[in-house]
């Protein structure tokens, strides 16, 4: 027999998960390992601490332990704007008529409006606890900028952000928030780093991208001393502490006798869509349950979709390690949509592995329909989603709907990752029939893939 | 002995309030009664209910009811962004090193950044249950305008914003929240009042002002059948409501046997502070317990700190009943200050009366000491506020600080209204260092209360 399910749930202090969970010690087949991009082998721990930090380095590779221990700084810091809600969608239930019970993972409640606190405070912490005086990133739509800004003011490091300058001017609030938090942001490509002055006699007037801020952010690291270049996705890293939400999650839903049978996130790098699945992975890993999982991708930037499984560049400027990931090739660059988050070539490769090995679906929406989700899920449950996260909650309606063709009781979990406060521009353009829709064609995504790497 | 009290106190649903607290109904002298602007004789249920909605009128006048039962439809929506959390702010007090225990109940976690919301879905279900058609309001920062967007949208009326000039084209992204919950948002003076062209032929080049789109607002109500005008502030109806706001503070404190020494909140038209205070001063008044409790002005518009306990017009156009309160005088144009929501002439004439009382004290802050204030508390604590409920951050640390030199463990609490994500241009300023500070002089202040109406 069911509990009474509040509206939202939020857990006790001391129900707060302690540790962070691995979901590679739970696969059988391991993802393939990162490569050196000259020589084509692993990358060893060494090669790898050149540029990230010793500890995040050593969480990048482990594949046996299951469980981290989460450092009692960072369960501070997590206190403050943790637990996150689970909610369930109550209101949107009755409006869609479903027999489906529908509950979402709110991860918006704090500053950086997004989920990517959850390992900007983490990486920042293993920084500082090595000693080092700052870290370098780069930012895109904005959300990982700050969340590392705000992590690194409250362990006092600097914080240097390279920020593509399409958005650096488009999106000046994003750029304040960083600045309020103490960091440095520099529109990218600069004249302050050797690629950005090659870039920009080359191509004066271009608006930057995010592999050339990646190419600046490394660089500036490399040369500073007391500094690592630290990233917001992709990385088995950045899934690992951002499995916070997903335990998060379990143990609400284990709390209330909540089983899901449909796991829905948004998919750019994995970092969201890693975070929430991986505990419950983990039962599908040792046979304990079963999920469907579903990956969320843009129409415009489909990897999972439409991409190769293949060892490739996870930056344009190919200063980082090979991955192999499903992939549209790094040269790849998707059409200028409205969801700045998802506009990664790539796909975490753990993720890639587990969809590899069929543990996971992947669908592609178009644009418009993510925004007509956004805007009729906005109006009902109250929150103003980001357009990342919306594609998921367009998934989500899509499965409660077929329920009730179905009849089915199911019960859907979906990632809502963040607000969309930033992106009203993109909601204006949506407002006024002005947004469009874009999938590439099959040409593209093979020209796209041409430039791959030879290995084997 | 203290239980221990976690980061964030969040009560169980049972534990939420059921019905708003009246503080009028302990006040042994009760606020002086609104006057027709006309007769000047106190107005009568009647006349206010061609302006407001019948029950919202019911609502204004009751001196009697301690308790006004919350609506189960009111509950509902409530449960979909409350119980707001009421945060120990642990970190702050570290940081500071003071003996005192400082704790703030956030309001900003919901879409329309603020405590507006409180009011807004009271004022909407009643235009609804009297079978209305539509609102009518105005906004000025936007936040009010957001949160009744909001409310309209989920019981399905239409909602008609009219939006000051200047903010319409300086926060687009306010207007496009809006107008995803379904709002139409006019900028004011428009051509669609006989007012609002009135001015626009007086003043053709006029970026508006708060009054003027108050006068245009009242207008179109009353020329539309089935619509009502609503305020999200001032009224007594409006800190009624917002008493949801001191009731969820009191139980969780209750619950952890704690005690504030120090009640603190941002004063513009009164909604905010008096929602928080209401309960604690309910047992000031009864003799119960006894606290201190300070409203912040911000020095460009210090209405109860240096303005004049008189009957004066509560807006520009001078079509709404009077009201006896501190007031700067009708006439008075505040400096535009970064803090929208609290450049308002007058204050809430309950809050007024308990002020004359004796019951309140009342400061004023310069604006960059409130955004040094902002951007030290965002970095601590990781709320990006709001620049209006910035102005109680400012005072709880002076109060704070005091504590250290007394060594003094006093409890303070106060209000976080909201967030600054759409007040980016004003940290901006601050960061740039153009901001400057505003204080009325003597003979501003004998100007703008020239024109007060002659009441016996």
């Amino acid at each position: 027999m069911e509990k009474a399910i509040p509206y939202k749930i939020y857990l006790e202090e001391s129900e707060l998960p302690k540790a962070w969970y691995n979901v590679k010690a739970d696969m059988q087949v391991k993802p393939a390992p990162l490569l050196d991009p000259v020589t084509k082998k692993p990358i060893t721990e060494e090669e790898l601490s050149k540029v990230f930090c010793n500890e995040l380095v050593k969480q990048e590779l482990d594949e046996t332990n299951a469980y981290i221990p989460i450092p009692e700084e960072i369960l501070s810091f997590y206190k403050m704007y943790r637990p996150a809600p689970l909610v369930r969608a109550y209101c949107l239930e009755q409006k869609l008529k479903t027999p489906a019970k529908i509950y979402y993972k709110f991860e918006g409640n704090n500053t950086s409006g997004s989920h990517k606190l959850n390992s900007a405070i983490a990486q920042a912490y293993y920084a500082k606890k090595q000693g080092l005086k700052g870290v370098t990133t780069e930012t895109g739509a904005g959300q990982w900028g700050t969340a590392l800004s705000m992590a690194c003011s409250y362990f006092g490091l600097d914080c240097k952000v390279f920020m593509v300058k399409v958005s650096y001017e488009q999106k000046p609030f994003r750029r304040e928030v960083m600045r309020t938090y103490g960091a440095s942001v520099t529109p990218s490509p600069s004249d302050k780093t050797e690629v950005g002055k090659k870039i920009l006699s080359e191509h004066p007037g271009t608006s930057g991208s995010l592999g050339c801020a990646i190419s600046e952010a490394v660089e500036t690291a490399s040369k500073l001393d007391g500094y690592r270049y630290v990233l917001g996705s992709v990385l088995n890293q950045v899934l690992l502490h951002q499995t916070i939400i997903g335990l998060e999650t379990k143990t609400a839903m284990d709390k209330y006798g909540i089983k899901p049978d449909i796991i829905i996130g948004c998919a750019g790098g994995g970092s969201n869509l890693g975070g929430l699945i991986s505990p419950f992975m983990g039962q599908k890993l040792r046979g304990e349950a079963d999920y469907r999982f579903i990956a969320v991708e843009p129409e415009s930037c489909p990897s999972l979709s439409r991409g190769k499984y293949v060892y490739d560049y996870c930056d344009t400027g190919r200063v980082c390690p090979l991955s192999k990931m499903y992939t549209l090739g790094s040269g790849f660059i998707p059409a200028p949509n409205h969801a700045g988050g998802l506009r990664y070539h790539g796909m975490s490769s753990t993720l890639s592995a587990l969809y590899d090995q069929g543990y996971m679906e992947a669908v592609t929406v178009k644009q418009t329909e993510v925004f007509e989700a956004a805007e009729y899920f906005a109006r009902i449950e109250g929150i103003l989603p980001a357009p990342e996260s919306s594609h998921a909650i367009k998934v989500a309606i899509d499965e409660a709907k077929k329920c009730i063709e179905t009849g089915e009781e199911k019960t859907i979990l979906f990632g809502l990752t963040g607000t969309g406060y930033f992106d009203m521009l993109a909601y204006e353009k949506f407002h006024d029939g002005n947004m469009v829709n874009y999938r590439p064609t099959d040409e593209e995504i093979l020209n796209g893939l041409k430039n791959i790497p030879d290995v084997e």
